[in-house]
């Protein structure tokens, strides 16, 4: 998994400085939560040598009240230690409630570099593989928040830090001969790692990457993660729910409130049809692309009732030859459906390879409408974030173009457009008592549509908002993006 | 995992017919609760070509309701399944509620040939356990029980039935290539498979290894965990627990309930001195082995009040050099501890290699007085049967010695040994308030304590009664088991 990982852009370092900063306040009030709430967190932080876990470690705990915590420096065991069971220097160590234990290199350096030296058997390794995971699971079931870092440099950097902290007498003791084997042996440490990793990546305690390629980077995403993950325990505890809620794991990129979004914009009619006209033709000769790469494409549409949608789909249907694509429109649950997993609807209708799939609403259905009427538990809602995130993650490693649009009105549109479709006849279908009822409840909506933006917004598939107040507008605006997705995937297609 | 696993002993042709007939029985009764709760059960049987997954299976669903249960054979995807993403194929057949679904064959034997044959390279076989961790795991928040089986057989057994499979037209076609390619590829088959075993080895979704040496003592384990397996979901259903208890994975040994042992066992004045003398001598002797060995001993004592414990342990520990052993009274926990894991101060008092550690009461605490005083949740003492399991595991991992002593009094003699206490100036020290009320609390004692012998005795780490009503007979006894539960240790050293 370390070897699949691709790093996040590293921000500018204004950005890095003005999110440090946040971060930083945002973990001493988690300190302070943590020290009333009574929740004992146990922050791991493994990686390679030269990696700069020691000083990121102390940047972080330096804006902290060091009677709450405890730095844990775990390399060579005692003597003493050799002689009692695996894992008992950890265990007796791990922290009260009410603080935070750091430690800095863990059970993850013992058995992996035993096991790379070959001092134990590759059969003892998978046992004490076993062991973590149990370890690592009754803290959490015992209410511990386990945060696991692995510091990430490549062979390169590491090679390059090595010889530079060799280089001069005040530093050339912290060069120890297993930074140098490992260094060396890179390639078959990172074979090791990379199963260590996807072995004990445990749902209750994850792992999180960190590029370490500077140490104020490091910090911030170190601090972010742990905010983040106090925050997800904090949730748990009081809720006592069941399932818990898991910690984030994917890259998220941020959006704005459906507040702060403008809805002035719009396109004259002329250049309407001209950029119409266009795209429609680009999008089909794209189509036939995907279809000879056997790209999948998934386009889901969700967005307030009148928003436009519809006309939307069309101008999008409009351009694809019929064989290749297909619109599915999202109703109530059929009783064999409620009856399973409620992604399995979705499932059951993702396209083959080569074809685009439209949907007109989704699977967020999940955190809007079930959340909000109750046709779910509390508990199934929040976990849904994840689980669909989770989904699509399926869905981008499956090569599919992945396009979220949110189709956003303003209040007065939606009332003009209900008022409209009311007084036509031919219209009177689109408009139902459920429509007025939903509308009743738009601040609801709203909340809902803002968290579910902020929780899905992943990296590997993003929304998209379409300003609606102009449908046109909108249109013109979803052609550009499902081409240009289109293009970026057959691009690196191509490059493959 | 597979590697390290040891079979257990197949039982005698007629305790496997008398416990299919009630495991059978008990399978019929479970098919009912899971259709009435609306539980969906996934069963998934993976394994070694010839292991006889299909007969297996065909013999479990014979008494099983055809309405209620699907089997999918998931051997090669068609075309059309191949052009969908992974897993599609696995989640648009997951069983509706009330319902089972067999799968003969899994994601498992689709990823580990794609990676074996080299189809898939290195990097997407590990997204691809990274995606069937999450599948199962949304299973199991979404209320689904999944009970993964792996068929075991040697590389031997796997040629000989092949082999006597090719030999007939009748059975031929049964022989894949693959099965071929397999069992000459078995030793490599056989390190991926114990990686792919360790790597989804999750708890929500264990992996349960079978015995497939004969098709009726496979059928007997996969129907008793299957049942046992159900019992735990549906506890998990009712009680909405968090975190939910786990399906068990340790192999137990049946263990009667403290009514049906007899009390009546005793041991005249003249042969306990001279046992005791002899078996003293012989402790005292094996310690000085142990020490050298370095192999660590740990006796845990529980019993009634006034079962005689101490006077047990200092029979125990007459015999043992000071410098090598200790003895923990355990009373209630200290602040430091209460904040923590209520195993960790146990952890703390564990013994250095080649040293002894006895412990007056244990952290059997957990699931007596905590449980029956309130001092924990009932999530808690009924996670802690699988938590004590767990941590006695990492200590028979560590080649230690775990000697489980339950000592055993019936209620009058409990009575007659309070009362004298009472009236002799010199013990009333010995006998508290507390003694008293615990005492009115007998029934429920005891059932706490059948339950905890019936669900911790491990094979690894089982329990022994001591019958103490009189007193030199259960020291005798003790003496007896520990010297031989060392030698035995001893010998297996002496084997290595």
């Amino acid at each position: 998994m370390l070897k699949e990982w691709v790093k996040e852009e590293i921000p500018s370092v204004e950005e890095i400085t003005e999110r440090l900063e946040k971060a930083r306040a945002a973990l001493a009030v988690r300190q302070t939560a943590i020290k009333e709430k009574g929740l004992p967190v146990l922050v791991v932080m493994d990686g390679w040598g030269a990696a700069g876990k020691g000083s990121v470690l102390g940047r972080v705990i330096k804006g902290m009240d060091p009677r709450f915590f405890k730095c844990e420096t775990l390399s060579k065991p005692t003597e003493d230690e050799t002689r009692r069971p695996f894992l008992y220097r950890y265990f007796v160590r791990i922290p009260k409630q009410g603080q935070f234990s750091f430690f800095d290199g863990s059970w993850m350096g013992e058995v992996t570099a035993n096991y790379l030296q070959g001092r134990v058997s590759a059969e003892k390794y998978r046992e004490h593989l076993t062991s973590i995971k149990r370890f690592e699971r009754q803290l959490n079931d015992n209410g511990y928040l386990v945060v696991k870092f692995f510091f990430h440099i490549d062979e390169k950097v590491q090679r390059h830090r090595l010889e530079e902290l060799e280089k001069s007498k005040v530093t050339k003791w912290r060069v120890s001969e297993a930074d140098k084997w490992q260094n060396k042996h890179y390639k078959t440490c990172l074979d090791v790692y990379d199963e260590y990793l996807e072995t004990t990546n445990q749902f209750v305690a994850p792992w999180y990457f960190i590029d370490a390629s500077s140490k104020k980077w490091s910090e911030l995403q170190m601090t972010e993660i742990l905010v983040a993950s106090i925050d997800t325990a904090l949730t748990n505890m009081e809720a006592k729910q069941k399932p818990p809620m898991l910690q984030n794991v994917f890259p998220m990129k941020s959006i704005p409130k459906l507040s702060e979004i403008a809805l002035d914009k719009a396109v004259s009619e002329e250049e309407y049809k001209k950029e119409l006209d266009q795209l429609q033709r680009k999008l089909c000769k794209l189509h036939n692309e995907l279809y000879l790469k056997k790209i999948p494409v998934i386009i889901a549409y969700e967005g307030w009732d009148a928003a436009g949608k519809g006309g939307n789909i069309k101008r999008v249907a409009a351009a694809l030859d019929p064989r290749g694509y297909e619109v599915h429109p999202i109703a109530s649950p059929e009783p064999a459906e409620k009856a399973r997993h409620y992604l399995w609807r979705f499932w059951n209708r993702l396209p083959k390879d080569g074809h685009i799939a439209i949907f007109d609403r989704t699977w967020y259905g999940r955190v809007m409408v079930e959340r909000l009427e109750g046709f779910c538990s509390e508990n199934d809602w929040q976990r849904a974030y994840n689980e669909i995130n989770e989904f699509e993650k399926e869905l981008a490693d499956w090569n599919a173009v992945v396009i979220k649009f949110w189709v956003q009105i303003d209040k007065d549109t939606q009332l003009a457009r209900f008022t409209e479709r009311q007084n036509t006849p031919e219209k009177q279908w689109k408009i139902t008592e459920e429509d007025w009822r939903n509308r009743e409840k738009w601040d609801l909506y709203e909340e809902a549509v803002d968290e579910m933006l902020q929780k899905t917004n992943t990296r590997y598939a993003p929304w998209y908002v379409l300003e609606s107040n102009d449908k046109k507008y909108a249109r013109i605006k979803a052609l550009k993006i499902i081409t240009s997705a289109i293009e970026k995937k057959l691009d690196e297609k191509k490059k493959d």
